[in-house]
């Protein structure tokens, strides 16, 4: 099979943890113990989520005193890129000694007339209390919002399109290479009227670009590793319970409250209806079983659909 | 011709500019002007330097209340790498439309008992006063020495011995996709006992990186792209003269005062004395020149060498 994974942020830094590169690191080769599995038995590419990663790195820059002005979301995209490619790269490599690893810049296209450049609801990087954060606006052009009590920069997260570099990765993966690409959703690009590509200040959700590669190079699978073991139904309620298998349909019914699992729900179903294959969530160290069915929530067509290891 | 291109750190940032990642884009801009006449008739590998982005970068996690210890050097190496590779690859799409470009997070292998990590001497960010710069060698375990009549961190500059993904570099400029790799001399790592990678606090020169990547590319020529037009010999005596073309042999007979053009030279004769083949040292914006033999100081083995264009 050829399997798109898509790691999530927090698999390598969790909300409270020291941002430091030595606990990311040992992360990351937790993370490739269950990437390497696949890897051994399937075609394998790894995109991975970047949003705490991002925000250390813009809080930095926001406080060098040398810029002018702190670097832009594509740019610092592009450094967590660089960072947490590296660390997979290097954690695959011990782990798949003779296996060729490529970790890959890339960017991911989005519409300039897309809808959210109008609306930024995104929340990135720290807090502020009202007056600094609208003094900081002034001062960077940034937008800003209320986030419960303090305030927050927001920035457009527009649908990605595609991943620039798409035809490099499939050329990569039929010649055996396991991949890494697409980090943080991949750098936010538009083109312009004369083919031109430059950067947005953006942030892409990661999941909706798996999806969309995923789609782009023919995958069998599209799983999405998380802390969660399976979507809930009726979470909070007498009636809860994980779902084991189900379908775009049934899940699209349901109602995810927002910054829950409604992106990846979004994702994996986008994924199926498109193309007909199966897609998962479930947790990090258990993508072998969810591959076999025996883990995690299996999105697939239909009810009766077979599951990919029993073709 | 296959070429491999080493871009000076400072073809992107110069002494004393303002590290702004605008102002860098822009310089990417024009020294890719130059760099897509080559890909347009040549095989073209892109290496680069980032020693005044790991500085800046440097400078920022060594300034981040949030971190333990600043980022190590293997790591904010890589962040360069993602950063840079970027600005290139974006580029390089704009300037070279239909053509693939593949920006990639590469490793350089160095020997674990290379004697530079027993004497480090390579100076890395800012300047601190005497009692500073001891304090904070005590607190990150760095060692510190005196620059002038300032005080700075030093590391190790080991020799490179191999970029780690080579192989996949050929496979791709084979396939005619024009590759940015080995960015700041590559992430500086070790391969232990067990035949595992490891990244190590040192910085490679970019050169010498490039030297050795050109020779296991094959490449027929190697090219240092920099400010200075060509090299001099009597520098500052009534004698002095620009070197148009010459031998490994002449140029080893010349001292290079220490921080001028001493690794250039020795990444040039290495290339040259192994291969057999054409190595140069020139403007950025005559790439195109040097290769015809028109400009720049071109290294062959000796005086008698027809030129690459004339082949």
């Amino acid at each position: 099979m050829r399997v798109l994974v898509a790691l999530g942020g927090n698999a390598l830094m969790r909300r409270g943890d020291k941002p430091d590169a030595e606990l990311q690191m040992g992360n990351v080769a937790v993370a490739v113990k269950t990437l390497a599995q696949v890897a051994e038995r399937h075609e394998l590419i790894i995109t991975h989520g970047n949003g705490p990663q991002v925000g250390v790195l813009a809080l930095e820059s926001a406080g060098d005193p040398n810029l002018s002005k702190p670097y832009p979301l594509d740019t610092i995209g592009a450094e967590t890129q660089g960072m947490i490619g590296y660390w997979m790269l290097q954690a695959l490599q011990n782990a798949l000694p003779g296996r060729q690893v490529l970790s890959m810049v890339t960017q991911t296209l989005v519409s300039a007339v897309d809808p959210a450049f109008d609306d930024p609801t995104k929340f990135v990087g720290q807090v502020y209390d009202q007056a600094e954060a609208e003094k900081l606006a002034r001062e960077n052009g940034w937008i800003v919002k209320p986030d419960g009590q303090y305030w927050r920069r927001v920035v457009p997260s527009p649908m990605p399109q595609r991943v620039v570099e798409t035809r490099l990765i499939r050329k990569s993966v039929r010649d055996g290479v396991v991949v890494v690409c697409a980090g943080g959703g991949g750098v936010p690009v538009i083109r312009d009227s004369a083919g031109r590509l430059s950067g947005v200040e953006a942030v892409i959700d990661k999941d909706l670009t798996g999806s969309v590669l995923a789609e782009a190079l023919e995958c069998d699978a599209f799983l999405i590793l998380t802390d969660v073991p399976r979507i809930m139904k009726d979470f909070g309620t007498p009636q809860q319970a994980e779902i084991g298998h189900t379908t775009p349909y049934e899940l699209r019914a349901i109602d995810f409250p927002a910054g829950s699992m409604g992106p990846k729900v979004e994702a994996m179903c986008r994924f199926v209806e498109t193309t007909g294959d199966m897609a998962a969530v479930g947790k990090l160290d258990q993508a072998l079983e969810i591959l076999d069915g025996t883990s995690g929530t299996i999105v697939t067509p239909n009810a009766t659909w077979p599951l990919a290891s029993t073709l």
